[in-house]
């Protein structure tokens, strides 16, 4: 049932010839999700196309500025659908309330930069080797402009260079490429307003977010020889701080910046279930100890969730950061 | 007196006919001052030059993993030097201890990306329109590449990334050019290990360190309506946290990031006076409260040092800042 990668002509040919298209990022959206949303969506209508990005939970606050017009919770505003495409994920998990629009779309596109995803549409572009789905729209997006009117411009620049920056840590992680640089430096020549962009994302900061962050770095947890760190938020946590559990994005990468720490865990209590951000520093593999749960991601960054109350689920998640610490050592 | 640029063939041509290169970062040395020092340092080295990075303080802790045996403090360690060559400055104040012997080189050179600089030396190179002494380094290596056998490698790739990476506040600054990417992306073939630099560099943090921002920015206080959030380092958060006083870099700009925070003040109480890092966001002015208590710096940056208990300082700095936000507003 493996499909091979459709190219990039194909999938730009298919969006061509559609009418509608409705685009799905995934679930808690980050920079990359929706960067490429929009800059796809934007592209999609300048080109004439009815096309919306159809989203299920709210969008980070900040990542609002990004979105003109193009995000709505509305699944009947577009009906009879020529085209479903959902990007930066591969699974219809990720868009579990958007699941059966998804479906009834006339054909469907998958554009994905995750090692787990398993192609499932009719055309597929996965890669895990690019750092961010952003960096496979702005090839799909050239990919338009040789073949009609259409040319990118700041706004599409700036999604894109969102949805990079973000995945790639600014261009420190390892996923980072020659390519991102290659696609960065050429944003310039589009008119992208990384000084903007980098504010809207990084410098507007709640104070009960950086409240949050305080006390779950102020609690965490050193173990493994001192090799593992993990903190929690709970949902007192978030009572006390006024923070929303969507503003613990960053505390898993601090406790990742630790001198010594090789894997860091944020576990978020959420009413049902946890979840878990995992990160590796270096030598280490996070994406077993995500399999291991039921979620994937990448060796270095992953994540899972556990249907267990958290003094139930935090020795399991103990143990299997430690098994992962034994398997893949320095 | 004001000289022209000399051109990177100019520059290159004096270094290969030398024999012998010192090179003198500026004190307070950061990433692009020692990143650039290197790269060179092991440049002229292959090249089969007598060169060292002669330096009068110590390397920061997390950019230590550079030097390997290019620093010196050893002002004997070349005698008779050929070139004197400064670079990421163009003030003799920047090496002051160093000058006596920076003077005494046969000739001497100036590579540089500082709006103030005043071409001082036999060959200038400097371009404010850079983001990154690193920059002008590599075009200058490049440059020593047309004519020579002399290749850049995986470590001096490493370096100029981490001049260009920190320079630009990793490609977020606005300082940050398409040239800045150009460049990293040429690094990739290189062999650069933006990791590993990255690691190094952000990703080294001691626990102590992270814990004291934690606590001091938990226990922050807002007022002027909001506008201003101020922050205290007490001894006794030292003792708790086990960090030392120089570990608070940061936690003004993590309070100034806050969304509607104008004016970020930290207050280190000191063994015998209380010290003040005041930081402005967008049009408020920090100069006036500095020199206010005998202090100085710039609008937007700037400290100073009251000889007061804490609990007599507080009132008076909250008064103070207060009175800057009447005096300097939206």
């Amino acid at each position: 049932m493996m499909k091979q990668n459709n190219s990039f002509r194909e999938i730009s040919d298919k969006l061509l010839a559609a009418g509608s298209v409705l685009i799905y990022p995934h679930v808690n959206m980050d920079g990359d999700a929706l960067g490429s949303a929009v800059a796809l969506c934007r592209a999609l209508r300048d080109l004439g196309k009815a096309s919306y990005i159809l989203i299920e939970d709210e969008i980070p606050r900040n990542l609002l500025f990004m979105d003109r017009g193009y995000c709505t919770h509305d699944q009947n505003i577009l009906e009879d659908v020529d085209v479903s495409l959902c990007l930066d994920c591969g699974d219809l998990s990720r868009f579990l309330k958007r699941k059966d629009k998804f479906l009834a779309g006339k054909s469907s596109i998958c554009i994905d930069h995750h090692r787990t995803t398993v192609p499932f549409c009719d055309y597929n572009y996965v890669d895990p080797e690019v750092a961010a789905t952003g960096q496979l729209i702005y090839y799909l997006l050239k990919e338009m402009e040789c073949c009609t009117d259409f040319r990118m411009d700041g706004e599409i620049a700036d999604a894109i260079f969102a949805a990079i920056t973000t995945d790639t840590g600014n261009f420190q992680y390892s996923n980072t490429t020659r390519q991102c640089h290659e696609i960065a430096a050429e944003l310039y020549d589009l008119g992208v307003d990384v000084r903007r962009v980098s504010q809207e994302i990084y410098e507007s900061v709640r104070q009960e977010r950086i409240l949050l962050h305080s006390a779950a770095v102020a609690a965490m947890e050193r173990f493994a020889g001192g090799k593992a760190a993990m903190a929690v938020v709970t949902q007192d946590m978030l009572k006390q701080t006024g923070a929303g559990m969507d503003e613990t994005e960053g505390i898993v990468d601090k406790l990742r910046s630790i001198e010594g720490v090789e894997i860091a865990v944020l576990v978020k209590e959420d009413t049902e279930k946890l979840k878990l951000s995992l990160r590796a520093k270096s030598w280490g593999n996070v994406a077993v100890i995500a399999e291991e749960f039921g979620g994937g991601g990448h060796t270095k960054a992953a994540g899972c969730s556990l249907k267990l109350p958290l003094e139930e689920g935090i020795p399991l998640i103990r143990q299997a950061v430690e098994r992962s610490l034994q398997l893949y050592h320095e």
